[in-house]
């Protein structure tokens, strides 16, 4: 079957660009020492988290007790959950998760190391477990060196817990590259700070995991880090372009789209739209556009229906006829694997397999 | 089970709004001599599609192939594909349908009707066709009344097709009443221009298909207009509040979700970011906020993560705990159940049934 054969809209994936992402990465983590734990949240797919310990990894990360059991499920043992995991239900699963492999949280709060310890407890399992810093993005983690030792020593004397280390999301340095090296002084200090306090106190910490695809590969230049959680760098998109992350070669995933209407003037429709690219903006630049047209950067993505895209054509110099294939490359690839149920490996022209995306959709 | 036995995120549809939502659309409806064809891409649950049946509607609406064969699958034999059907594996699949079902598409293209008249050809269906204006939106359309009867005559030529009438998407008429008004009247122009040389060239026009959620009450406003289309009216949402469509108490569907941190300061997280409620902006006001928290308005959800709510609650005098339920009415009801595999149906505090969406995925 080749991609010309695909029904549209489908999400295809170029093997070779993807192997490549997947070993340069693999390769800068090997010459600076750090742990690679990829986070599978950006493709959702077993098989593809087994490439990334095949080059290397050291285990995943996931968002999500659901993703955690579908990577289980699929034999894979040393899972990282970056997410605080609250309720009882949640902490039983997670405690069964345990029992059955090597399972690390995130949390910053007292609330859910209690009910995680209180869980684990019941299921004899132990539940290693990274204190979250908030280092500038203001989203989750706590909020200085004193809050970090509260809550190390009160995860180290609690059951059925394990305190391992520090784990922080510099979300706020998804930005340009100079920008990036002047926030990353504020993130550095806080790290050497709670480090030092925590060495002090006799807290022995093994873990400082850091990074994010825009950070990955500074992840060296990050104090005390010594393991990264990158999800994007495995595909790409218009978004790590937009930062100077990653050119057009870099970017493995694409939709291929077909031209479903060329009535209205200067427009160009086709059948991919909010339910199939999601209806994330771009976080860079003028913030304009849902997407880039592979063959066409003067056609501008300009708006998204639910199953339209609605291209302006109007700054082209070319023609666009009803029924013809078009390939678009996401703002962002998490959200965009995340609205299908499969996706397709290509070679070339040729499409060489079919993944079912199994973690979608486990929200909870 | 309760509603506060969910694991969170989970969507919850009271069941008595949604009622009163569909019953007062259908009176409507019954008043003005409307046929009542909801769109179903807002729920995607056949049961619901019955549900609008059995208040009276005459058939329903979907977006795609996959739908129809999920609806026609649970047993609804009339159904509007109100999307250009264009290739000609679509145009089989298509013509296949319509050998079970009565089976209307619109289509604003020359190129979308020869396929469709070739398929329906193969396997002697026959497929009732509207012909798509675009009166404003810039969406898909054909842009005068000498295209509409061009294409009329056209699809009345081919065999396999019937001309049944015309259809338009009046989308830039969600905005407030009186810009809907102003508006109009030059869709109402467009519509009697086209109706009046159809009539001439002796094609008969059996529908006129118009009305989507925020133009619904006023189908009978529109010139011509015998069908409408709503779609969010069986849940509403943000948006429709937003143009005085809806109040909060007409608002049947909400995400419930739990508070997973409050570490940092001024912000509440929540368990839903945009795999949950989609990151469909707010598309009335200042286009601020991914949704509305039900029980404290002066809590701002700013911005969303893919699995991280962030709640600014700067403003609010109330206080956030790590683990209580909130519940989101979303900005766009249809991109977020799109998000989710089940919702849930309830009374009160009690969860009565569960949906499984099973025409979500169906992109092609």
């Amino acid at each position: 079957m080749f991609v010309a054969d695909l029904e549209t809209p489908s999400v295809v994936v170029d093997l070779d660009v993807m192997e490549r992402n997947l070993s340069r990465m693999a390769d800068y983590c090997r010459s600076n020492n750090l742990r690679l734990r990829p986070h599978t949240k950006s493709h959702k797919v077993p098989a593809l988290a087994k490439r990334q310990l095949a080059h290397g990894a050291h285990g995943i990360t996931v968002a999500k007790i659901g993703e955690a059991e579908v990577m289980l499920d699929a034999g894979i043992t040393d899972i990282l959950i970056a997410y605080p995991i609250v309720g009882t239900a949640k902490a039983e699963k997670l405690a069964d998760l345990a029992t059955r492999a090597n399972v690390t949280v995130a949390l910053d709060s007292v609330e859910a190391a209690q009910s995680i310890s209180a869980a684990a407890n019941k299921t004899n399992a132990r539940v290693s477990v990274l204190v979250e810093l908030d280092v500038g993005f203001h989203r989750c983690g706590v909020a200085d060196e004193d809050e970090v030792m509260n809550l190390a020593r009160k995860v180290a004397d609690l059951p059925g817990l394990e305190f391992k280390g520090l784990m922080f999301f510099p979300g706020h340095l998804q930005v340009l590259e100079k920008e990036r090296a002047e926030l990353r002084a504020a993130v550095n200090d806080f790290l050497e700070r709670s480090l030092a306090k925590l060495h002090a106190a006799d807290l022995p910490v093994t873990i400082v995991s850091g990074g994010s695809t825009p950070t990955a590969r500074e992840g060296h230049l990050f104090s005390g880090v010594n393991e990264i959680r990158p999800g994007m760098y495995i595909f790409n998109d218009r978004n790590m372009m937009g930062i100077g992350i990653a050119s057009v070669e870099d970017c493995a995933l694409s939709v291929v789209t077909t031209v479903v209407s060329t009535s209205v003037a200067g427009r160009a429709i086709v059948d991919a739209g909010s339910k199939t690219l999601s209806s994330d903006r771009h976080l860079a630049g003028d913030g304009k556009g849902f997407g880039m047209v592979k063959t066409d950067p003067d056609a501008e993505l300009e708006q998204l229906s639910e199953e339209h895209g609605h291209l302006n054509i109007s700054k082209s110099s070319r023609e666009y006829r009803v029924g013809e294939q078009l390939a678009i490359i996401p703002n962002h690839v998490c959200s965009t694997v995340n609205m299908h149920n499969q996706i397709y490996g290509v070679r070339g022209e040729r499409v060489e397999t079919v993944w079912e995306v199994t973690g979608r959709g486990k929200v909870q």
